[in-house]
């Protein structure tokens, strides 16, 4: 061993004794007389002193050691005279007797501290120099400790991790696959799962009773912001059990997390259906950290003569607390932000609730002060309150008016990343109406069950938009972090489900045949859910990125710019795999 | 939740109590007056019992179910009359009033038993039947703890589990990579990590200190009996360590495996260089569970006037206890045995070392009774033993002795899965010859450091072969289940070693040249060991396959026949690739 303690953990307790540390430099101060290195390891910073008086050559050799130098140094634990509190080993000093350069550092490119110099791409470019510094370290320390976490707790409830192949059949409509040609079978692929959704049901039939896995999963998409070509699920399968042990099982492994990470308690997570999420926040995945809820004002906002209101299928608004003052350029740019195409509203009407009680509000053509007033008392705002309303076709509407809420509260500071407000979406609609190819699509997955009382529905086509699925999302601050659905485990509904969605029985074969085969064999009745592992490590990290949560994250194009990978293959590879590459025309 | 209960877990303290079980239907038997079923699901088996007088209608439905049924049935425990000492349930039964179907199954193709009456293929394609074995499943279950068991111990020890990138970069040697064509970066591939060597020892460059993952990683060549394209490894890597340090690290990580799996307490374990485990077992991973050492015999066995021997560079032999009654049958068999081709040998000596102090050899023409008593006595060898002998050149013979011991240690049952014998195997030669591209090539990897005191013979290519690696092995019972090495650290020893293997500074900078890049920031002395998973579990499994222990594995084509991939793909979605299927000549 290159050392007898780390930079982390030698403090009062220890003066006197003799040790050796070994680590990077992270700076050195020379005050003349004194030499100061704070050596940096994983567990912390440890203050070396060299004494030009003791022992010049030391001192000269530790004054020419460059930031980033990887040392060794042997000395005595003493007192310091400076303390700093800052610091768990900011008592005590090394008074070095031995130095010892294990490798020699050329200059980062950045540097290593807290608050880095390095832009995005540099971080990236060198992303081994940038997971030194403690945040993106810290990150990848929460991720460990929450998959152990994670892992004891499914555990401990009988669950069993089981690994399923990350290379698998190549289904024809999975336009998102990464594929992977085969060499032992000229002309074939396989593909990398999107999720392992149909080997996890399998290990149902299986018998396994209680599956998970914290597992790699795969899309080649184009990447949004935050995404990745590969990310990592927390993936749950459950047999014997209902909706509301699902959700009991799954919200117990979330307030554990809270508990043990954040030392937060939970009762009973709140639970909406989706249409009331949608009502009262025009999102599936509503931030609930604030108010702000949506008020319809149909009643009170039509017949005053105002043709958009009057010709609406809604009129919707939200109460910003206290925004009255807000001036005519902070209303533009509200105005401009609900008209980015982003957004796509139409415009947007105000009404400020002024401290005296009168009201003033960019329709007041056409609304009386009593006209506001009923609106403002509807939508129980206070004096200095600001509203803001949008309308027109209500679905749309609903997340247009979603879009200005969550900026308003990023405007008030209301999205506190160290506030967490869980909640349970359930009752998702079955299907969903996609206008460009005129048919339903399932909304989670062809395998999702109706809920019971809505099956009938499955034979009345002008019904299938009612059809609530037992489907069901855990959402944390606005994020979806995870998702599941009873399954369904009867090939009679199965197939029903498979001609809703459009599918010929030879379609469903070739892209399920394995699954349906195996549900006639003794499907027992069984249920899962899946979180977003990289989402809820940058949740709890209180970070926006899942990035900095991954390790060796990928750019936008789906590059490593630090390997540079992806790259051209040799031809010879080519050749052997029995495939070409074509030019672009 | 459909049930109360498991079927493993109701017992005579549970008498009176009204419970639901669901499961599948192990077993029906039909005695007239009552319908006994044996319900089965992951954690057990428990009776049920329907009788014919008190409700006739539930007993003939009960009669009707078929094997693999799923049912959910409600009653009373109550204690049965004739009691099942084999099962923990066995001394109770449900009095079943309720009974629900819930999914019928299609007869199973093989039965669902410890010994099943499927064939290897059948049990493959339908999987998902043979899991539900108890066999496979406790497998599967020996699996998660064992990596649950990995996981703690290491994460105890400050170890933190990094997710590496699955999708790498394509090296242009990397001729066993699978590789993912970009369709974001058309004519642009990643590839599939074959071990995440460069990852791990960037992360030490990061300073993460410690790390692991059990981690999938992927090999596409052609698949010996044991071989599977994606397997799992324990992949470790350590900073600021030596190779003691590490060998300490990891065999206190198998006597934690040993000790809660097996209950089993190991002294150190035993340290062999590489030297000796050839020239006393003829294998680099000896199985030391029994003796039968080679015996190096040139000096008693020459000058006989038997030119085989006299010839050789090597006459040596092994002394297979309490044999000398083999019939010249048996002693045929052996014969034929070393002469196979996958052994190789010429022929094989025998001598017979008789109750009566006599003995007999198959060279008597040329060996006195004193001759051979002279031979006999080299080698330990007492009345009743059969010693066998080979000759030729040294290294090969010893290969070949080494399959003679463990086909001699089969016949005689000294293979006892059962026990376990652990040892480390040391000091591995850095390179190896290849006849056939007439160079050195690394016997671990490039990155292998030789040992200080070999360093000097880089600088003598006549000198190669002898350069010792501080790379290090862990064998059981003859299976090497593990293996690292100190890595170099130091970037001009790097270069040094690259040229000894052929490469030009282009390829080794095209190949490596981001972890070289690395290594001028600041390299921490580092060093790693991976353990293959499978194979790990298959030995504390007392398997010999690892086939059992993956949950769905792929067959010698690499092909998984349950789900019928590899399998051709779309050409809408090779269009969108950018890249064209070959037609083979």
């Amino acid at each position: 061993m290159y050392r007898t303690n780390t930079c982390g953990e030698l403090n009062i307790s220890n003066v006197g004794q003799t040790v050796t540390l070994a680590g990077w430099v992270q700076r050195s101060r020379d005050l003349g007389g004194m030499t100061f290195i704070d050596l940096r390891d994983r567990y912390g910073i440890t203050q070396l002193a060299f004494n030009m008086e003791t022992n010049a050559d030391l001192c000269q050799q530790a004054r020419r050691l460059g930031r980033e130098f990887v040392v060794q140094a042997s000395g005595k634990v003493i007192e310091r005279s400076s303390k700093n509190s800052k610091i768990p080993t900011g008592e005590i000093e090394i008074e070095v007797t031995e130095l010892v350069v294990l490798n020699a550092a050329k200059t980062p490119p950045f540097t290593i501290e807290d608050l880095s110099d390095g832009g995005d791409d540099l971080r990236m470019k060198y992303r081994y120099l940038d997971l030194r510094r403690n945040p993106v370290r810290r990150n990848l320390e929460l991720r460990h400790r929450m998959a152990m976490l994670v892992r004891n707790y499914l555990s401990n409830l009988d669950f069993l991790e089981i690994e399923t192949p990350m290379l698998i059949k190549s289904t024809p409509e999975g336009a998102r696959d990464f594929v992977v040609p085969s060499r032992m079978n000229p002309g074939e692929f396989y593909a990398l799962p999107q999720s392992p959704q149909q080997y996890k049901q399998l290990l149902m039939v299986a018998g396994m009773d209680r599956y998970f896995q914290i597992v790699r999963c795969f899309r080649d998409e184009d990447l949004r912001a935050d995404r990745q070509p590969e990310f990592t699920q927390i993936d749950c399968e459950m047999s014997f059990v209902e909706q509301e042990d699902v959700l009991q099982t799954f919200e117990g492994l979330a307030k554990h997390l809270f508990k043990e990470v954040k030392n937060l308690d939970f009762e009973q997570f709140p639970r909406i259906t989706w249409h009331e999420a949608m009502r009262r926040f025009g999102s599936d995945k509503p931030d609930v950290r604030f108010g702000m809820e949506f008020v319809e004002l149909n009643d009170v906002a039509k017949g005053h003569g105002f043709g958009l209101f009057d010709n609406a299928e809604l009129v919707v608004g939200i109460c910003a607390p206290g925004c009255a003052e807000y001036t005519r350029k902070q209303l533009d740019a509200l105005t401009d932000f609900v008209k980015r195409p982003q957004v796509g509203a139409g415009g947007l009407v105000y009404v400020k609730c002024n401290a005296d009680g009168s009201f003033k509000s960019s329709v007041d053509k056409f609304f009386s002060q009593d006209d506001l007033k009923a609106i403002a008392a509807k939508m129980e705002a206070k004096a200095g309150d600001l509203l803001l309303i949008l309308c027109g076709p209500a679905m749309k509407t609903r997340v247009q008016l979603c879009a200005l809420r969550l900026e308003m509260a990023q405007q008030l500071g209301l999205r506190d990343p160290n506030k967490f407000a869980p909640l349970w979406v359930v009752d998702f609609p079955l299907l969903e109406w996609d206008d460009e190819t005129q048919r339903y699509y399932a909304m989670h997955h062809p395998f999702t069950a109706p809920k019971p009382e809505d099956e009938a529905l499955l034979d009345q086509p002008d019904r299938w938009g009612d059809i609530r699925a037992n489907a069901y999302d855990i959402v944390i601050n606005g994020v979806e972090v995870g998702g599941g659905s009873i399954r369904i485990h009867d090939r009679t509904l199965q197939n029903k489900m498979f001609h809703t969605l459009g599918f010929s029985d030879e379609q469903a074969a070739a892209q399920f045949g394995f699954l349906m085969d195996a549900f006639t064999y003794g499907a027992p009745p069984h249920a899962g859910l899946a979180f977003g592992f990289d989402r809820l490590c940058s949740l709890f990290g209180g970070a926006d990125s899942i990035r900095d949560f991954i390790a060796f994250p990928k750019n936008n194009s789906g590059r490593d710019v630090m390997s540079g990978s992806p790259s051209p293959i040799a031809d010879a590879q080519l050749e052997e795999l029995c495939i070409s590459v074509k030019k672009n025309s």
